[in-house]
C-alpha cells in the first residue's frame, strides 16, 4: 500500500469538501442564520487545516494500483462523511453523532434514508447542506477531484473504476480528466434544466434547488415532512421525468451530444431500463387503480413511485406501504434492480441483470448443444469472461452482505419486513423501505449499532461493495 | 430431441411407480381398508398399461445427450406426480385434483409442504403412500431406475447428472449402475437403522417406518397433526441426528465404508455443513433460551429445528413462527443454505456457497494483486471454470425463479412474509414457512394458480432448476 499517495489524496478531498460547504454557508447568510454560518465556517476551517497538513506528505513513489484506488475511495467517502456530519452536530440539528453520521452518509451515498421526523424545522443552511451532499455524492467526489486535478500514474483510471457504478468503466474520451469534465458538464446542465422547469411550476427557488439536488443525485432527501406529496401534479411529473433521466447511463447523453441518436437508443441497457419502467408502471397502475378516483391519477402515482424506486431516489408522493401486496412486492423488486450503470442511481444495475440473464441463456443453450460455442454479446461487443465473472462475484458478495446485514439489524428485535426492507433500502441507496421504515416513517428508532450496519451498507452500496470489502482484508494494508 | 428413447424411459418409470405402490396397497390390506386398496390397485394398473404401451415404442437411435437427460428427468417427475396423485383423489382423501397434485409433488420432491389440516384421519394406506413418496423422491426415481436397468449410450450419466443435486456429479465407482446401487444401499441401510432406533424408543412400527421415510428423504410430512411435537425427547433426538445424517454428502459414507475415515472428514463441504449447524444451533439456543425452562431444552429445540430446516426436512417440534425475530431470520437463512450436494436434502447447497465465497476471495485478491494467478481449490482439487460458472448461473436462475414466484404468489393478496417464505419453503424443498404457512398451519388456503406456481417451484428446486427450465425452451423440443 502506497500510504503517502493515499493520504495526500485524502488531503485534496478534504480541501474540496471545505470549499463545497461554502454554498451552504452562503445560504445561512442569506437567511440570517449566524450560528449555522459559524458551524459551517468552523467545519470548513477544520477541513482546510487537515487537508493542508495531509497535502504536505512527501510522495516517494507514484505506484497506484487498483488496491490504492479501492482504499483511497473507501477512506475518502468515510472521511467526507465524518466531516460532513459535524455541522449537524454543532448546530444541534442532530445532536447524536451516530445519527448525524447516518444522515450524512445517507446524503453522500444518495440514499436519502433519514432519521429526522421534522425536516421543516431545520435551519435553511443545514437543509441546503443536507441536499447538497446528494448532488456531490451523485456523480462522485473523486470524479469531481479528477476533473480538477491533473494526477500522474495509474491513479486516474483506478480511482474512477473504484468510484463509478457498473461492471465496466467506459472512458468517453481517451483522457480520464476530460471524461470527468464531460460527465460533470452533463450533470450540471441537466440539474440546471430541472431547476428552471421547477421554477416555471412556481416552486420557490430554494425548494427548486434542493429538489433538483435530490433528483440529480438520485438521493431523495425531502425538504417537506411529507416528501413530495404536497406539491402540484406538474411539479411531481417534472420530478418523475428527471428522476428517470438521471437513472440513464450518462453514455447515452454523451452519444446524444455527439449527434449519434440512433446509437444512443440502441444501448441495450437503456432499452431494458425503459422496458422495466413501462412494464412496472403498467402492473402497479392496474393493481392500485381502484385506490384513486381516476386512472390518470393512478398512473401518475405509479409512475412517480416506480421512477423514484428504480432510480433509487426515494422521494415519495404517497405512503406506498399501504398499497396492495403485489405493488409492494414490485417496488421491493425494483429496489434491487436499480438504475443504469454509469448513472447516479444505485442498486444492482440493469446492465448486470442483462449480463446475468444472458449467461443463463448461454448455459441452457450449452447444455442442449454442447458442441456449439456462442459468445455473449452486449451492444454488439463481446462480454468478456472477466466481466461475467466480476458480475457474478458482485452478486454473491452482494447477497452475503445483504444477509449478514439483515441478521445484524434483526438483533434490534423489529419485524422481518422492516429489517429486510431497511437493508434493501440502504444497500441499494434508495431511502424509504416498508413497515417501520416506510415512506411515512424514518430510521430514527433504530439502535446505534443497527444504524452503523446501515451506514456500512450505504457506503458499500454506493461504492459497489469492493472498496469497502477491501478495507477488511489485511492484504490491502501491507506496505508493498 | 430423441423422442422415442425419452418416451420409452417414461414407460419404465411408470412401471416402477406401479410396483412402488404395492407396499402402500399391502398396508391397506393390513388395516382392512378395502376401498383404499382398490384405489391403489386401479392406479397401479393404469401405470402398468401406460408403461407397457410406452415401452413398446421402437427406438431407432441411441443418441442421448444432456438435452434428453434434462427432458426425461423433468417429464418423469411430472408423470410420477400426476399418477401418484390419483389415489388421493380416488379415495376422497384430497378431492381437489390440484391440491392432490400439490401434495404428491410435495412428497416426491421431499418438500413436505401439506395442504392437509388433519392428517390423523387419513386412511393408513394413504398415509403410507404419502410418506413413501418422500423415500422414493429422496434418492431419485431415475437413480432407482438406473440401479435396475442396464441402459446403453450416454443415457446413464446424463440422467444421473440431471437428477442428482449439486454442481458436480461424482461417480463413486466407474460404472453408473454400480454407483446407483451403492447409493441406494447406503440409503436403505441408514433408513433401516433409524427404524430400529425409533422402535427402541417404543414408537409403533407404522410411525417408525413413516417417520424414517420422511427423515431419509429429508421430506417432512408428519403423520401427526402437530408433526413431531408429541413424541418423546428420545425420539426427537434420534430424528434430529438422522435428519442431519441424511443431509451429509453420500460420498462421505462411501469413504467411511472404504475405511478412509480421515479423507471422509476432510471433505470441505462436510466441515462447512457441520460448522454451520453448530454455529446456528448456538445462536438460536442463545436467542430462545428464556422461552424454555432449561438450557438443555432450548438447545434440543434449537437443534431439532435447525437440523430440520438446513436439511430441508421440515419436521417441527414447536411453532418456530412464534420465536424471536433473530431466530426466525436464521431459520429463513438456513432455508436457502440447504444441505450438502449429493445428499437427499434441497436448497442451494453448502458446496455452492463455499465455491461462491472462494470466488469472492479470489476476486478481491486479484484486484489487489493483478499479477498473481491463484486458482480455486476444493478438497485439494481444482475447481474448474465451468463449475464456478455453472454455480453462478445456478444462483442467478435461482433468484429469477424466486422473484417471479413471489410476485405470482402475491397475486393471492397475502402478506409479504407469507409469500416470501412460501416460495422459500417450496423452492428449497423444506415444507413449512412462516406466518400463514408456518409450522402450525398449511398450504390449503392458497388459490389453485398459486399452488401450481409452488408445484413448479418444488420440482425446479428438487431437480436444481435446469431440467424444468429446459422444458420452456423451444430448442429442447426440436427433433434433432
Amino acid at each position: 500500500m502506497n500510504y503517502a499517495i493515499v493520504f495526500r489524496l485524502l488531503g485534496y478531498i478534504l480541501l474540496c469538501e471545505g470549499a463545497l460547504m461554502m454554498p451552504a454557508a452562503l445560504t445561512s447568510v442569506l437567511y440570517g442564520e449566524w450560528s449555522v454560518l459559524a458551524a459551517f465556517l468552523l467545519t470548513a476551517a477544520l477541513c482546510a487545516v487537515f487537508g493542508l497538513l495531509l497535502r504536505e506528505i512527501k510522495v516517494s513513489s507514484n505506484i497506484f494500483y487498483m488496491r490504492e484506488g479501492f482504499v483511497t475511495t473507501a477512506l475518502s467517502w468515510i472521511v467526507i462523511s465524518v466531516m460532513g456530519a459535524v455541522p449537524f452536530v454543532l448546530t444541534g440539528s442532530i445532536p447524536d453523532p451516530v445519527a448525524a453520521l447516518f444522515e450524512t452518509v445517507s446524503g453522500f451515498t444518495t440514499t436519502g434514508a433519514s432519521i429526522l421526523a421534522d425536516v421543516e424545522s431545520l435551519p435553511k443552511g443545514i437543509l441546503f447542506w443536507r441536499s447538497f451532499t446528494h448532488w456531490i455524492g451523485g456523480m462522485g467526489v473523486l470524479v469531481f477531484l479528477l476533473s480538477l486535478l491533473p494526477l500522474t500514474g495509474g491513479s486516474h483510471l483506478n480511482l474512477m473504476k473504484a468510484e463509478s457504478p457498473g461492471p465496466q468503466v467506459e472512458k468517453l474520451v481517451p483522457k480520464v480528466q476530460s471524461t470527468a469534465k464531460i460527465l460533470y458538464g452533463i450533470y450540471f446542465a441537466l440539474t440546471a434544466l430541472e431547476v428552471v422547469l421547477l421554477l416555471a411550476g412556481r416552486m420557490p427557488l430554494f425548494d427548486a434547488l434542493l429538489t433538483s439536488f435530490g433528483t440529480a443525485g438520485t438521493g431523495g432527501f425531502g425538504i417537506k415532512n411529507d416528501s413530495m406529496a404536497a406539491y402540484s401534479v406538474y411539479i411531481q411529473v417534472i420530478v418523475t421525468i428527471f428522476m428517470i433521466l438521471f437513472g440513464v447511463n450518462f453514455n447515452f447523453y454523451f452519444l446524444l451530444l455527439l449527434g449519434k441518436v440512433r446509437r444512443a437508443f440502441a444501448i441495450e441497457e437503456v432499452r431494458g431500463y425503459i422496458f422495466i419502467i413501462l412494464a412496472t408502471i403498467g402492473i402497479v397502475s392496474w393493481d392500485i387503480h381502484n385506490l384513486y378516483p381516476t386512472i390518470r391519477q393512478a398512473v401518475q402515482q405509479a409512475a412517480f413511485q416506480v421512477g423514484s424506486i428504480i432510480t433509487t431516489t426515494g422521494f415519495s408522493t404517497c405512503d406506498f406501504n399501504s398499497w396492495p401486496v403485489l405493488s409492494r412486492n414490485v417496488l421491493v423488486l425494483l429496489m434491487f434492480v436499480g438504475a443504469c450503470a454509469g448513472s447516479t442511481g444505485g442498486g444492482i444495475k440493469v446492465t448486470r441483470l442483462i449480463i446475468l440473464i444472458k449467461a443463463i441463456g448461454k448455459e441452457i443453450r450449452q447444455a442442449l448443444h454442447p458442441q456449439v460455442v456462442a459468445p455473449l454479446r452486449m451492444d454488439g461487443k463481446l462480454i468478456t469472461h472477466e466481466t461475467v465473472r466480476a458480475t457474478n462475484v458482485f452478486l454473491s458478495a452482494y447477497m452475503i452482505i445483504f444477509v449478514a446485514s439483515v441478521l445484524l439489524v434483526s438483533l434490534d428485535g423489529n419485524e422481518m419486513v422492516t429489517n429486510f426492507t431497511a437493508v434493501a433500502a440502504t444497500l441499494n441507496n434508495i431511502g424509504p423501505g416498508l413497515e417501520l421504515v416506510g415512506p411515512a416513517s424514518n430510521f430514527a428508532f433504530l439502535s446505534s449499532p443497527a444504524k452503523l450496519v446501515l451506514v456500512f451498507d450505504m457506503l458499500a452500496g454506493r461504492l459497489e461493495l469492493f472498496p469497502m470489502l477491501v478495507l477488511f482484508t489485511p492484504d490491502a494494508w501491507r506496505r508493498f
